[in-house]
């Protein structure tokens, strides 16, 4: 049964998370925002007043008759289904969790640029956004980073994977992750392998699996671009102290 | 085998959403920042430089060899222990999508008070809080409860529930989520019941069952305070236009 994948065109967005992982699987999905119908179906599903298991927000995943929506639900569900999730039940839930951090810092990496609210652009709330960006990059990208460092240092199968000994669906979003601040902030991620080493050579094996290296390769991986969660302001980016 | 929670002391917060469902269920449950070393213990764990399963924050929990972080992921895995699940794979999934869409608000309802750093004082950051939680109140606290009054609405066992025919973690986390909003926005949220009628009966009907009742007059209630994620500062907050 294929899966089909809802969320925004034109951007990676938050639906990129997945996207790597069904890649990485070599997964039948359908990325319903390159169908020529897929936003209209999507927006008219989420505005549906019958339907009972409706999502607040892209994206979303139907899988038969099974609705399953935020990203890090989206992994879980599809975690085992792909050959990308740890076997063991503890090693689930940390999985998990460690998704959910993701999704914080992905909070955070958005509101960087958005400090005072979606809805109003990036210009509007330029002086908040810098405040932001600043206390983030002083004190949070340091604080999540180093945490995803000792995960990995403290992983008993070694630290080239954050969960057990094999691809998981979380090493494909840190990854994303690491991918995306080093194209909105170069300058503060400068030297980021001495810091992090075991997450920089995570970002790096991961580019070069061969189903990750191919879709990175392909029409199909939308650029970075100053509509998505990861942006480069270059007013918003400065080297570390 | 009793469930060991991990949050900070002295306040509600995000641990308040996993104490509610504990309580509910009337489960054997250790509240650790209530025993005279939870709080030692706590940070020892999170500065563990040998355990493998490390959170990144509290609140976490504790069961035996297992560790599970962040609430929505408590929530998941508490959820059918306690009862308070739904028994079908799709109801789980879109309870658990549910629980995360809360997270994604309360996280919201935080950065009006702290839209800049969580490190900074609200005094040092009052000019952009105004012109968040004035976004906030006007475009997102509606959009939200506009989208769980339907979801309300639109389940098929009845506008009781959030998913399914009996209680889960959803109905008492959206309690614990009107609960937080009556205190910290009373002036935005007066006539709420107007707007979203099931989702004040279900704050009415929750905070009547036997288990919680009881545990909403007992000392185990923290009252809401200005350390938590709801906070009243009454310029914040103002009527719907």
């Amino acid at each position: 049964m294929t899966y089909e994948l809802y969320y925004w065109d034109g951007l990676q967005g938050r639906g990129e998370f997945v996207r790597l992982a069904l890649e990485a699987a070599g997964a039948d999905y359908t990325d319903m925002a390159r169908q020529p119908d897929g936003t209209e179906k999507m927006i008219k599903f989420l505005e549906s007043r019958k339907t009972p298991h409706i999502p607040f927000a892209p994206p979303f995943l139907k899988h038969g008759e099974v609705i399953v929506s935020h990203v890090a639900n989206i992994l879980l569900y599809l975690g085992p289904r792909l050959g990308l999730a740890p076997a063991d039940e503890a090693g689930r839930y940390f999985a998990h969790g460690l998704q959910l951090t993701i999704t914080d810092m992905v909070a955070e990496i958005h509101d960087t640029h958005h400090p005072i609210a979606s809805s109003l652009y990036y210009e509007d709330q330029k002086e908040a956004a810098l405040a932001r960006a600043t206390a983030f990059l002083r004190d949070r990208l340091p604080k999540f980073l180093s945490y995803f460092e000792r995960v990995l240092q403290q992983n008993p199968d070694g630290s080239a994977h954050a969960v057990g000994g094999a691809l998981s669906y979380v090493d494909t979003s840190l990854f994303q992750l690491a991918d995306g601040l080093l194209y909105a902030f170069p300058k503060a991620m400068r030297g980021w392998s001495n810091d992090y080493p075991a997450l920089e050579a995570l970002h790096r094996a991961v580019r070069r699996r061969k189903n990750i290296a191919g879709y990175l390769g392909s029409a199909r991986r939308i650029a970075f671009n100053e509509s998505g969660i990861f942006r480069h302001y270059p007013e918003l980016d400065h080297a570390p102290d």
